[in-house]
């Protein structure tokens, strides 16, 4: 049995190895490549992939898997080598279960589909990108039906992302997350605009880079063991907890691209840089979901970045780089304007009441179109009926609308839930860091945020993939994820900014 | 028959892509990489090469490789599938011909030799080494035996870098070459001293890059398909013709570091651009061999960018942009100290005249090693032994004799000659260019790079390993490489340059 744990680990680190390669080469093509290496690039990390699933869906590894599963049914959930064996099952079985044309065809699809989106968005013309978002539905739930056991078919999907999760849970949470917001959402709109001027003042590149850097040197991430670049799009990925690549990406004009930006993808790494090194070129060593990685995003942009302590702690490193655009601003006028609520029609710049919003209307959409309940044609009115119904607004073109987001035309069909998973999950992690250390909050005030970041390290970054993610919030704070701790901190901070 | 050849090129470009990967994780390693990553990185990267190699030399590939080479035994020289499978033949042959035990314990001990390597140099103590370059040395002796029918044992080991070459031509080739370059050092010896101190000034570093990179951008490196970065030790690298990364470093008191260095790695870089497109992802597109390789770097170093044409030209926009420290400095005076001819202890900083008699002397240790002629315990004796008599200089410490460079340690055991090879070929090349197209040279004084480029494209880029490198000479320039166009350009050179 030793022998077939130590081979089941060798194939799962090669496996691994292939996949942080791929991982290398796709950051380097966001951040690095001259343009002309893109063909060979595609190839390359298409092998890449390949050979990775090849490798991990391997008949031997499926053998292994079920000869280890029996051996250590009646292991303790402490196991380690239990929980590998668990956790990897769950993985193979996934993967397995979807036949392999199938995921060519998908990727084929995807590829062609991305490419009519992008013209489809430049030229606002639906109409380019119709027969592929209905193409990639078909096979969408194609994949769905792959899995028959599901609640709902879209529960096939979800778990892709977020492992375990059900569709009726979320909707159960979106559902009372939606009644909260409503009336705050109607309460902040007849209050007076909050005035987000200071914001668009002329920003120097370099200084925004160097503030940004040092915001999150602060935080804690480790320069050691990863580094900041530039990309068109800001992401975060990693080779390995050694090893975490941010980017951020810089506007003259608008200062919280490069720095709230640059604080999100800070979260983000820090997770990746506190997993656990010990399970590394394991599946056990990956993050649990991507809620779960959108909570510690968010965790740091918005309860960290966008809070009164950090604010009063940091404001004046921001005014000592930008001396002439904010030594005569207030405080406060600046933390009212990165805190301004405003409802919009692109998701990404959308503030913490509203954002939800946006990802509820997706969500709500796709169930719909997978379930053949609303047909792609008709997607854009849906899209703009729902618009208008929870943002009071009328979506004037569908670049503004349904063709803002890359998702669809990609394939990520059930992963727009996890955003607000993710939001909801920093609320409920950090009220319970804060009711273990109530210092917490007062150290942002003195630049103190290793509290916050030893317990995020100890009580989830530790766990790795080891529990589902809704385990892992309720054993993390002693309750199942729900959306009235993201209700009582919008409610509680928009009433104090507003006045409300 | 055409889908075996389809079969053989889906397995060689899935090999290709997983050495082009491997490429890159080993230049983000040098270049971008953050400390705590190198770990996981040594493992990606130990991975990728493995699975590679599993993949090329499975028994599959030696099964189409032989019927496929019966279907072509008749074909033309020019047909590009029989060359395909020729050239990847002869690389299967040579892999397979060592057992996988032997690379993988070569693997080892030169791990552990690098290490020890690294401390010896520091350290001045060639004892620390002593047991592993024996151990390397006898490995070296297992490799080279699983080659029964070379002529001589070093032969099996040269093949590795330059396919093909044989001990007894490289020997022939450097006893020409030292009888011709021992009376041009004497002479030059005789004469006062080049006084080299402009080179020494203080040179800003971010002016010696742009310098550097708008000097490689005049010679035609396509910054669209490649880029520029620092590192430790220079190099080039390459994961598709579109894509290829050049690395310089920057001495703010030593302005050639900087600038020859660029232009050397230029060269080579300006060889893995112009290697044939259309055969991408099969062993023909690849460099002929090191010694062609250097053939390249050194034409662009030495033969353009230490010549009269190029710094006419050149010149005054490297006094625009070190006004302080060449404004006043004649351009005679500048080129003299850029060709100073000087015996010193290191390789690497040689000038073209007694570079080669270092890698003579490593060349002719490493056959007396291998065929045990010589004890490596008596290998300092020798190196200082021979070391006074090429160069006229006692050697004052291992430092800069013996340790001075990573070669043994690292099992690069026949790769010397390769430099010197390259000298004599770039010559060679650069005779014919000018023969074929008279107005090259005259071009470099109005900084037109683009016919000498054109040339070599034509006539050396766009066969990439199609022949054996002594066979490609001899097509491009209808004779075999020696030592004599070397030996008339240094000493017409020099000649001058010291008025002798």
């Amino acid at each position: 049995m030793e022998d077939k744990l130590a081979d089941l680990k060798t194939r799962l680190a090669e496996v691994d190895d292939l996949e942080n390669a791929a991982a290398l080469l796709e950051w380097d093509q966001l951040t690095q490549m001259p343009p002309s290496g893109a063909p060979a690039r595609a190839e390359q990390t298409a092998t890449l992939h390949r050979i990775a699933h090849e490798k991990f869906t391997a008949e031997a590894v499926g053998h292994l898997l079920d000869d280890l599963g029996r051996q250590y049914q009646d292991a303790s959930a402490n196991d380690d080598d239990a929980a590998l064996v668990r956790v990897a099952a769950r993985r193979f079985r996934r993967k397995q279960q979807i036949p392999a044309a199938l995921v060519a065809e998908m990727s084929e699809v995807t590829s062609l589909a991305q490419e009519a989106w992008a013209k489809a968005r430049a030229t606002n013309d639906f109409a380019l990108f119709l027969p592929h978002l209905e193409r990639v539905y078909a096979l969408k739930r194609q994949m769905a039906a792959c899995f028959p056991d599901v609640e709902a078919p879209y529960d096939a999907l979800l778990d892709d992302y977020e492992p375990g999760m059900r569709t009726s849970q979320v909707q159960a949470m979106f559902a009372e997350l939606r009644q909260g917001v409503a009336p705050l959402l109607q309460a902040i709109a007849a209050q007076p605009k909050v005035d987000e001027s200071v914001l668009r003042r002329d920003y120097d590149e370099r200084q925004q880079w160097d503030v940004s850097v040092a915001a999150i040197r602060q935080f804690g991430f480790d320069f050691k063991a990863g580094r900041q670049d530039k990309s068109v799009h800001p992401f975060c990925t990693s080779f390995s907890p050694g090893d975490v690549r941010l980017t951020t990406r810089i506007d003259r004009q608008w200062l919280p691209t490069c720095l709230m930006g640059s604080l999100h993808e800070c979260g983000h790494g820090l997770y990746e840089q506190g997993l656990p090194a010990r399970h590394r070129r394991t599946p056990l060593g990956h993050y649990a979901s991507l809620g779960i990685h959108e909570s510690q995003s968010r965790l740091w942009e918005n309860l960290v970045g966008r809070g009164r302590g950090f604010w009063n702690f940091f404001y004046p490193q921001l005014q000592a780089a930008f001396p002439t655009q904010l030594a005569e601003v207030p405080l406060d006028t600046f933390y009212r304007a990165i805190n301004r609520v405003q409802p919009s029609y692109i998701r990404v710049e959308a503030d913490e009441v509203t954002y939800n919003l946006h990802t509820m209307l997706r969500f709500e959409l796709e169930v719909a179109l997978l379930e053949e309940a609303l047909a792609a044609k008709d997607a854009p009115d849906a899209w703009n009926a729902k618009f208008k119904e929870y943002f009071g607004l009328d979506v004037p073109e569908d670049r503004l609308g349904i063709l803002q987001d890359i998702h669809w035309s990609a394939g990520l069909v059930g992963y727009f839930p996890t955003y607000t998973l993710g939001n909801l999950a920093s609320v409920q992690f950090y009220e319970k860091a804060v009711a273990d250390v109530p210092s917490i909050p007062d150290g942002f005030e003195r630049g103190e945020f290793g509290p916050l970041l030893g317990w995020l390290r100890e009580n989830v970054h530790c766990h790795g993939a080891r529990y589902l993610p809704a385990e892992l919030v309720e054993k993390v704070t002693g309750a199942p994820l729900t959306a009235g701790p993201y209700l009582r901190y919008i409610k509680a901070k928009y009433s104090e900014v507003y006045g409300l």
